[in-house]
């Protein structure tokens, strides 16, 4: 049976995506198929649009639609803590905790040598000169890239980095332990491990 | 934090798409972040351009570029043998197992009363008509809805409509039983009695 060119055309798409095989681009693309064409055209500019429409924050490199972001621009936040991630989805995720008011550094990745990925490939030096050149001074470096073992090596060089420079800031790792909701039962040694050592006195 | 403009359009467009909820549209959203403009042109231009590029085939109304379709002109296909199916994707899973010779007819859903979806919202008429009126004589008629609720319920009404309209062909549904690779011990009392049912003389 030929699949029409139209519908492989949307499948190939589909299945570029991460997390999308075969079967599943297949689904979309059939569901589609029974969406209103103006939905369709939509969908299509919202796509071509995406870049258009954003910037990287020549400050932290998080995504916005000024430069530099609204998080750089506001004064309220306290712009003497850094909080160094892998992602801009990291900080939309730290955002909704509600938990941070200081400000963000976007890496762009983690060292990762099994992808070819060296510490030149992401916004390492970028962190350091930032470090040194702020006018506010930064008093602490929260490294919160993610705790695998990509993310805790990234976490490492960048301490490593930071000392090199004399760059006299408190560095610290986001806490690693049980995450809420969870089971002692079900956890993973290594999270059990971590858990331990991070007690905190009650 | 303000999600810029560009990513909330394209975030909630990969939310309407199913089994895709906010997480997914969001890491899918990202992702393309870092695809080249190219790319994200071509994926904008082939969803636009699917329905355009698609028919549906008048004769078995399953999606196609043609119409009739390919299947429906292929003078090689055994014209007396009609398997029906709820969607296109049936079609093109039943095409790759390469068991089936015959032709198709695709419904476009299945009779769903919780949905609100009667017998008249899909090609059941249009099955019945095409019995009668086909220059090939059907023979045989096999009613290969999905085995849930809805698809058995869905069969055992086309089987009675076309008693009714007095079609002089033979109704068959699809085996249900085992799925190959299965365990016993796991199915699930429904299949194993549905298995012991329709079992073959070895």
């Amino acid at each position: 049976m030929k699949i029409p060119k139209a519908i492989q055309l949307v499948t190939e798409s589909f299945e570029r995506l991460p997390g999308i095989g075969p079967k599943t681009a297949e689904r979309l693309t059939f569901y589609l198929l029974h969406v209103p064409q103006g939905e369709l055209d939509r969908f299509a500019k919202s796509v071509q649009n995406l870049k258009i429409g954003t910037i990287t924050c020549s400050t932290c490199f998080n995504v916005g639609e000024i430069d530099p972001c609204d998080l750089c621009q506001d004064t309220r936040r306290d712009h003497s803590i850094l909080c160094v991630v892998e992602q801009p989805l990291d900080v939309i995720a730290l955002e909704k905790s509600r938990k941070f008011q200081g400000i963000y550094h976007v890496l762009h990745g983690k060292i990762d040598p099994l992808n070819n990925i060296g510490p030149d490939e992401i916004r390492i030096a970028e962190l350091v000169n930032r470090v040194k050149g702020e006018r506010v001074r930064v008093k602490e470096i929260i490294l919160a890239t993610n705790p695998t073992m990509e993310g805790e090596a990234t976490a490492m060089y960048i301490a490593k980095q930071l000392k090199a420079a004399n760059a006299d800031v408190k560095i610290s790792r986001i806490g690693r332990g049980l995450p809420i909701g969870s089971d002692i039962e079900y956890a993973d040694p290594t999270t059990l491990e971590r858990a331990m050592e991070g007690r905190s006195e009650y």
